[in-house]
Order: C-alpha cells, then sequence, then structure tokens
C-alpha cells in the first residue's frame, strides 16, 4: 500500500515533470511558434543564437507570465555568456536604470551619506530594484511602461540596443541604436551629433575619420559608456583625482585624431560652459527658494498634491516635478532639465546651435521670464531678487523670518547667518 | 453672297480649329516646351508615362489657365486609368483634403446630424468643395497655398506624392515622401518614426524588418491610408463594431513581425494614453469655459474679431484658432493641437521621448500655465477651477449664471443642472 | 675685438635662423607630429596637398602661438592659390562673419550713412575686424568660441566648410557641410530643406533631379553664396534695381528644371509672405515701443544692465538681445529673430510645416502673448494699443509726452505729429 502511494506520486512526478519538458523543449516551442510568430523564429534561426542557445535558455519556461508580457529576457542571463560585456554594461550608468538622473554620488565630496540609502541597501553597491524617481511615480502605468521604461530598462534589457532575436553587430554599432533614447527636449545628444562636424561629416567619411556615438563611448567595444565622462549623470563633476582620471581616458580617444592640446583646450571649454550655465541655474534656483520662503508661491506645496517623495515641501534637485507645481517651478524645470542640458552637453559635442541658441540663450531667456514671473508675484513694485532691499520688499520682520529659514536648511553657515541678521537689525 | 458668308465662317472655324489644335497637339507641346522646360520634358519622356501617355491628356488644352499656374493635374484624370487606387485614396482620410483636421463623424455616436452640412450636400457623401477650416480662412491667399494647399491638395491631386512627372515607384516607397507633410509640431509622425525602434533599424536593415510608413500604413500597397486606424482624423475612437475591426486590420500587419499578443498589449496601453492624454486636454477645456463663462477671457469674444465659422463666441475644438484669441486660449491650442498629439501618436508609435517628453510632460506644463493664468485672471485670490468653493469666488449670483450657462450648451444634463442648482442655493 | 664681436653676432644671428629653419622645415614637422598627431598627419598625405603644400605654406612657423591654439590657418593664406574662391567667398555674405546678421546697408535707401562706421573704416568697403554684435559680447569668452565664432569665422577660415587637413570634394559636396551653421531655431535652413519636396527627394533619386543647398546656392560652383539672394542677412528686401537683377539669378538656376512662370510665382509668394511676417513683427515692436514711451517696462532699460552697443535704451533691431530685458522683449526676440526666419525662409525653400505651423502660426501666437503681457502691464482695463482712446488710457499729459518721443526719434514727420497732437488737444 506504502509502495503503492510512493509508485502513484512518483508516476505523478514523472507526469508532472514530462509535461513540464513537453512546455520548455525546444523543439515544442517552435512546433507552435513556426505558425504562431514566424518571423520571430526565422530572426533567431538565422542570428548567431540560432544553433546554439535554444529558447528555452533565454526565455525560461514559464509560459503562462510570457502570454502576460513578462518574458522579457533579464541581462543577468545574456551575462552568463557575455560575462565582460555584462560586467562592464552594469558597473556604467547603462546599470543605473531609473536610477540614472539621480546619479550615484559616491564619487562626490558633497554627498551626504544619508543619500545612498535611496538607491542601496546599507552596505551594498548593488542598486536596489525599488524605483526612486519622483517624475516615474507621478506617472500612468501606460506612460511608466512606453515613456519611462521603454529606455531606462537598459539597466536589465540587453535587447534595448541589440534588439530581441538578432545578433547583427552592425545594429548595435549604428548611432541610431542610441538615438532611440539619447534623443529629445532633455538629452538631445543624437540630434547635436548628428549637426555638428563628426555627425556631418560621418555619412560622408565613416566613422573611422567621423566619429559616431560608439567611437568615442563605446572605445574599443566596451560596454562601460561611463568612459572618459567627468560628471555624474545628473551633471555633477566628479572631485580630483576621479576627474583627471576621467578626463585623460576621453583625451586618449580624441588624441587618435586631434593633438591632444588643441582636444584638452575644447574639452576644458566645455567645463568652463557647464561651469556657467549652473550659475545661471542657480541663481534661478534662489529666485524660487525665496519665494518659497515668503510664502509667495502659487500654489504653496502645502496647497497641492505631496511630492511623491519628500512630501509638501519645494524639491528644485533631480527630483523636480512637472506636474501640479506652480508656474514659476515649470520654468525652472524646462531650464535645469532641458536647457542645461542643450548648453552643456552641446558643448562638449562641439555643436555650436546646442550650445549658443538651443541652450545658452534660452537659459538666459528662462532667467528672464522667472524673474518676470517673480516681480509678479512679490508685487509690482518689488524689484528682483539680488538687488532687492530690504525697505522695497516686506519689511524686517519676513527678511529675519527668511534668514532663518535659510539658515535651517543648511544654505547660510552660522556665521554668515548671524551676520546677515546682525546688518539687517543695524539696518533699522 | 450667302454661300460666301458660310464659306467665310467656315474658314474662321477651321482657322480656330486649327489654331487650337495647334495649341494641344502633343507635338506641338513638344516643339516650344523642349526648349521652355527641357527637363519637365526629359522627366516626362524617361517615366512610364512617356511612350503612352501625351501632355494634354493629363494637363488639358486651356493654355492660358496652365500660364496662371491652374494646371495642375487633378486626382479624377489620373483615375480614369488608376481606378483602384483612386477609390482607395478618395475613401481614405486622405480623400479629405481641408476637411481633415475636422474628420468625418458618420461613425461617431456623438455625432450631431446638423455636422454632416458643413462637408456635404444634403444625402451626399461627396465632399462639398467649400473648406470649412477656420484656421485656413484666417490666412493671407499666400499663406493658404504654401502653408496650407501644398500639404493638404493631397485630397485632389496625386502628384502631391508621386510627383509632378516621374513615376519611379523608388519615389513613393520611400518614407521622405510622407515627411514632407506629417512633420512638424502638430503631427511629427516622421520624426517619431525616424527615432524609434522601427526607423533606427530601417537605414541598417531595411523595411522588410524594420518597417517604414509604407510597410504598416500602406499595407499590400493600398491607397487606403486609413486602413487599421481606429479614431478620426481629430482624435475621437470610433465606437462598436468599427473600432475591432479596424484594431483588427493593424494587428494583422504587426503580426507579420511580433507576436499578436505583444502587439494587442502595446496598442491597447497607446489607446489608454489617448484617453489619459484626452483627459487632461478636457480639464484645460473645462478652466477657458469657466473663465469664459464668468467673463474673464482676455479679450473675450465679443471685443475681438469674430471667428470665421462662428461668430464672436468661444470655440475650443478642433477649429479653435491660434490669432486673435486671448493668452489662454493660445495656450490651449498648444495642448490640444500640439502636445495632445505628441503623446497619443509617440504611444502608438512607440516612441519613448515623444510619449513622454514632448508630448505628456507638455500636456502637464500646460495645464500647470492653464491654472497659473486661469488664477490671475480670476484675482490672485481665487483658488484654481476644481476646487473653488463659493465663497471663495465670485458669489451665489455668478455661480448661478455659470450654471445656467453650462446647462445652456448641454454641458450638464437637466438633472444635474438642477441638483447643482439646489446645492447652490442650500448653501446659501 | 670689434671683427670679435661682429663674427660673435653673426653666429648667433646664424644660430638663431638655423634654430627658426629648424622649427619650420616640413620635415621636421613630420618627425614630430607622426608621432604626436598621426591622423593629421595621414589625413594631410592623402590629400591633394600632400605632396604640393607643407605645413609651414598654411601654418606659418610660430609653433608657441599653435600651442596656443593659434594656428587657425586664415582664408587669405587659402587665397594665395584659390583666388577666385577666395574673391567670391569675401565678396558675399560668408565673407561677414559675425557682421552677418547686421547686414550691410549699401544698398537700401533706408540706409542712414553715419551706420557705414559700425563695420567700415571712413571710406573704406572692407570691414573692420571689430566685432559688433551686441549678443557676442554679452557672452563668456569660451561661449563666444564654441557658441558664436565656430559659425561665424567662415569670415576667415576656409576650413570652416573644407575641414582641416582633407581636400575630397564630396565633403563640401554634401549638404552635411551647411548643416552644421544653418540649423537650430534661427535660420533652420537645413531641417526645412530636408523635409521639404527637395530635400525628401535628394536622398531617393540625387542632386541632379532634387536640389540640395550646393545647387541652388553654389550654382556652377560659385563660392558667392549670396547669388540669387533678395535681401540683406537682417531681412530687408534690397531696393530695385538690385532685386530685380538678384532674382532673375535664382530664377535662371530654378529654371534648370521648373517652368520659369512656376517659379517666378512661387518665389513672389514666398516675398508676399515676407511682406506679411515683418507686417505682424512691426505691430509688436509698436507695442514694446509704446510701453517704453510710458515707462511700463519691467524692468525699463535704465533699470538694468546698458546695452553693449547702445548703452540704458531700448534696442529692437538686430542688435536686440536675449539676456537682462524685460520679459515682452525677450518674445519680442523669439518672434523676430527666430519665428519670422521660419515663416519667410520655409516659404523660400517650400516647406509647408516651417512656412505654416513653425513660423506663421508662432508669430501668431506671439503676437498673442505680447499682447496679453502688454495689457498686463498697462493694468488690466487697458485695451491693447491699436484701439486704445485715450480716456480708456493714462490721460492726454502722457499721451502729448508719447506723441512727442516718437516724433523726436522720427517714428513721426512733423506733419503728422502737429495733427495727431491738434486732435488730442481738440478731444479735450
Amino acid at each position: 500500500m506504502k509502495l503503492l502511494k510512493i509508485s502513484c506520486l512518483l508516476g505523478l512526478l514523472t507526469a508532472l515533470f514530462l509535461f513540464a519538458n513537453i512546455a520548455i523543449a525546444a523543439d515544442d516551442c517552435l512546433s507552435c511558434h513556426q505558425g504562431k510568430t514566424p518571423a520571430t523564429v526565422a530572426l533567431w534561426q538565422s542570428s548567431a543564437h540560432g544553433d546554439k542557445v535554444t529558447c528555452v535558455e533565454c526565455h525560461g519556461s514559464d509560459h503562462a507570465a510570457m502570454l502576460r508580457g513578462e518574458g522579457l529576457v533579464p541581462a543577468t542571463v545574456c551575462g552568463k555568456c557575455h560575462e565582460q560585456a555584462f560586467h562592464e554594461h552594469s558597473a556604467s550608468r547603462h546599470g543605473m536604470g531609473l536610477h540614472s538622473g539621480w546619479g550615484c554620488t559616491r564619487n562626490l565630496t558633497s554627498r551626504n551619506p544619508a543619500e545612498c540609502r535611496f538607491c542601496h541597501e546599507e552596505g551594498s553597491t548593488l542598486p536596489k530594484t525599488t524605483v526612486q524617481c519622483a517624475r516615474f511615480q507621478m506617472q500612468s502605468a501606460e506612460m511608466r511602461e512606453i515613456g519611462c521604461n521603454r529606455c531606462h530598462r537598459v539597466e536589465s534589457s540587453c535587447a534595448s540596443c541589440h534588439t530581441g532575436h538578432m545578433t547583427d553587430a552592425k545594429i548595435v554599432r549604428d548611432p541610431g541604436v542610441c538615438a532611440k533614447c539619447h534623443m529629445g527636449p532633455d538629452h538631445p545628444q543624437w540630434e547635436m551629433w548628428q549637426t555638428s562636424q563628426h555627425g556631418t561629416l560621418y555619412p560622408v567619411i565613416g566613422a573611422e575619420r567621423a566619429p559616431d556615438c560608439q567611437r568615442c563611448h563605446m572605445s574599443k567595444g566596451t560596454h562601460n559608456v561611463s568612459f572618459g565622462i567627468t560628471a555624474t549623470p545628473g551633471g555633477v563633476p566628479f572631485p580630483e583625482p576621479v576627474y583627471s582620471e576621467k578626463r585623460q581616458q576621453m583625451l586618449t580617444i580624441c588624441s587618435e585624431c586631434h593633438a591632444k592640446g588643441l582636444a584638452q583646450r575644447e574639452l576644458t571649454a566645455a567645463d568652463a560652459v557647464r561651469v556657467q550655465s549652473t550659475a545661471l541655474t542657480a541663481t534661478a534656483d534662489k529666485i524660487v527658494w525665496d519665494l518659497y520662503d515668503r510664502g509667495k508661491l502659487q500654489p504653496m506645496p502645502a496647497d497641492r498634491p505631496p511630492h511623491p517623495l519628500s512630501g509638501p515641501t519645494l524639491v528644485t534637485d533631480s527630483q523636480l516635478l512637472y506636474e501640479d507645481t506652480s508656474a514659476i517651478e515649470r520654468l525652472l524645470f524646462k531650464m535645469k532639465k532641458y536647457d542645461w542640458a542643450k548648453a552643456v552637453k552641446g558643448a562638449y559635442h562641439q555643436n555650436p546651435a546646442y550650445a549658443h541658441w538651443y541652450g545658452n540663450a534660452e537659459l538666459k531667456m528662462d532667467l528672464i521670464d522667472i524673474r518676470s514671473e517673480a516681480t509678479r508675484l512679490l508685487g509690482e513694485k518689488a524689484a528682483p531678487l539680488e538687488s532687492r532691499p530690504v525697505t522695497k520688499a516686506a519689511g524686517i520682520e519676513e527678511e529675519l523670518r527668511v534668514l532663518k529659514k535659510r539658515f535651517e536648511r543648511k544654505e547660510l553657515t552660522e556665521e554668515v547667518y548671524l551676520q546677515e541678521k546682525a546688518k539687517l537689525l543695524d539696518g533699522m
């Protein structure tokens, strides 16, 4: 009886095993899929994987999950064979996915150690899977998928660049593969390359003499796209010695065609454009924070949906939203997210129209708009921020209150705070 | 004497006939035009029409009209030989010309039968020739020709795509032929395709594996470009069963490369983006109509040039103008005409930057701008529309007046109107 | 002793001469540069200059200057051999560099002779080297180099188009060579060509039948890119007979493919679009000057950094700035610099989306924004400019003051001034 039970159980297990096998054997995939998705099957067959890697080896055997749209092959699966590429990729900013706008701050001297917990478990260097992007969290499920993940899943899906079933190297050697994501108002690298000296010569004389994306950013085929980049994805330059080491990496690439001195001068000039552009956004930032301190934002954060990460407070860093804010914050969003990137990346990519017109000119016009809106919100008699003497503004009590808030959020040191306070009281 | 008169008359008629013949015989066209327009003659000679179709067969014989620029060959002339293409074309949205923004509403349940008269004679399905586009009517003769007709005469001119004298199929099989019109701020289909997965792969692996415009929208060479499109040109989805029938058409095309389930999920997600984007524009619409009801638009329609179709009233549907309006209506124009299209068509064309940054983010920033301007127009103390309690706004009398206007233009049913009215009176 | 001194001196001079010679002999350049800049050396060797022109013949022998980045070869050096090209280039608008926005006014009847001194020494037709561009003067050294000179040094550097060391004609025959500069918000000629009938056919059937930039603007290989252009770089049409002569030049080129009558109609229609677009910007200009006259700009020029060329006054001509101005001037900048160019150049280049949507529609929306901002600045009760009766505005005294200012800056003749003044006084 016991034996019977055991043999029944074994029979059942065998049946389950066979059923599972039926579901997962490559031939069985093909028997259906040659009819249902013949184009996909043909792509796989004609690829380098065709006679080596079966459907199940990549997609697994959970057919129900595949039918729910969850059959995307994770990068870890590719990494089993393509070890070096996987590790280079994972260590680069491409490995950061939806954290890439935030960027790892471990190399920054200004880093607040508390920041680490946004992306990492205590003591770990691996990113957590929870998305820490306020803009992502505000979107519908569909917009998250089409508008965010389609690019940001580069973190975990090699198919983002390599496509699903083709292995033809010419696909990933074409600048179009980068263009899919590195375009648009927030970072038009493709557009600025395409109309630069490099990009306009490229279709005429080829990547050998007129570099494309891969030639500079994936030198010698590396998957570490952060090679030679001297700043975080958020645009904050790395401190020494990281900065110099990264700059030397890029200069090695530039030197393949140009005199090193020339390349150095150009990149140093672009560094200066970055500093100048950041000074413009910092001025705007200060105006918006001053309005916040005075309770003049329209509406104030307390009177609108809370920020998904920070709650009912003003947020103007890389987690700045483009929805449910006041009009002046939306101007700041355009300035910091779009126009700063065009000026700075336009300078590094040697594109005059992006560095100057789309970037620098827009940054300066943004500042006009922000100052104008600030003047309106403060009441038409008030002068723009910097030059506003106390008497022209809202009186000594408000000025003292604003000063205290700036001290409390560490914008002012205690020393400067006490000096400024003394000046105000002396001026009474 | 009588005979003489008759013979004179006959002689005159013969002379006229001969003169006319001289003007219209093909050989005679060539005798002049080989000298005057040799390039055009050469194009025609080397085309498929060169040894088959004479100048006169297409252009007619009214040489004076041609010199006035009226020699454009109407589609009906081409249709004499190319019957199927002509009928497919005429029945598609390409057959609608300057009516295409309006779009035929015969499939919509929300259709007001009175609308039909805008485009059709009583009982006819053929479009009238009168242009029913308010924006067209506001332009100069030159801008109408260069800016409007250059694209919208696709209704009546096959040369819009096929060019004037060439018949080389590669011209109309290149996505550039579509790009000429399907680009720009109002519907950048070309730009979003070009930087999508499909469009970036196209120059690398060809239309067979990376589809261009024609592969999906003119499947198997059909001239019915509306094949598989589930909404009117104005963006209103067709009701069932038309919607499902159209969606199945498109899925058949997607299935040539993709698993049908995957394609279905993607298109359903894009449908959701359409619904979400329309909800955003509807919110903005409501804010603008509320300002209109309260007499707060600056200037009000009564104080500016009347709308060419509707007179001195607010128009925010597909006939919304971009000139002579208040600033908030111009923001609404950008939102509904440009940014809605980028979000929605960006989603259907699988372009993250168009769906998200150029579309969704702009829609949400438009709403910030519109709310901010509404707050300003209502006086700085008033809260944005939705949450405005009566006491914070303009008093019970104005609220009752606004409610009545909304009922009168059928925005509210009688039931809701009476309920809302009762609530207001109870709240006194 | 004297002899010894002389011979020492001679020896020293010889040594210096030899040292200089060592520095400048081509072989010596190569001995180092084959190691330091092998790619550049290889380009030069494989170029048409490789066996004819040495490094020193172009770059000179001041190696220290080269290391400071001053080794750019001036056009005059190229001109020693390429005489005709150099003279055609220098006489065209490409010879104007940073003066090109200003444009020579010698052919204009409205020219003020005093203007000549901005660009020329008394009695000379050669441009002075001092840059007369207010926007340039406002930029950092780095932005001047990357954002301005990168394009505007076309005046003095043939390498702007021909590249540094290559002489392959296909580089300068590709439209990409023009795209590098003729793109972006201020003059997107490349973008509007690329998506026009000409530009979309070009990759399919070639420049012979679908012209690129060079086919029309450098006909028969001329370096005079002003050939056939009927207006100044600033957009002011030349007076007769210059205008007709230039138009005939362009029609000769159009006639290579098109009937001359057709081409004439199209260019005449584009002329009309230019006149209409200029009328729109003139209306906006008038609104801004009226606000200036009434002291209503926010801030007024006296309360902000002075204009680098004109000081603390309003400037709305081609020297209009995009920084440190009021918000309404920044709207005027967008309108006059960006949107006017898109409408007008879009019409000449036969691109519907640029002529209409990017150009005409934006111009009209700019006017809405400018009128709205003017209404706000004047106080909400004031009607927009044109229709403002005295009683609705600021009273008779202000109106008389504004009238006097308009007379003083020669906007009104004495006759009109006295008439308008009488009307105002009669109306009291």
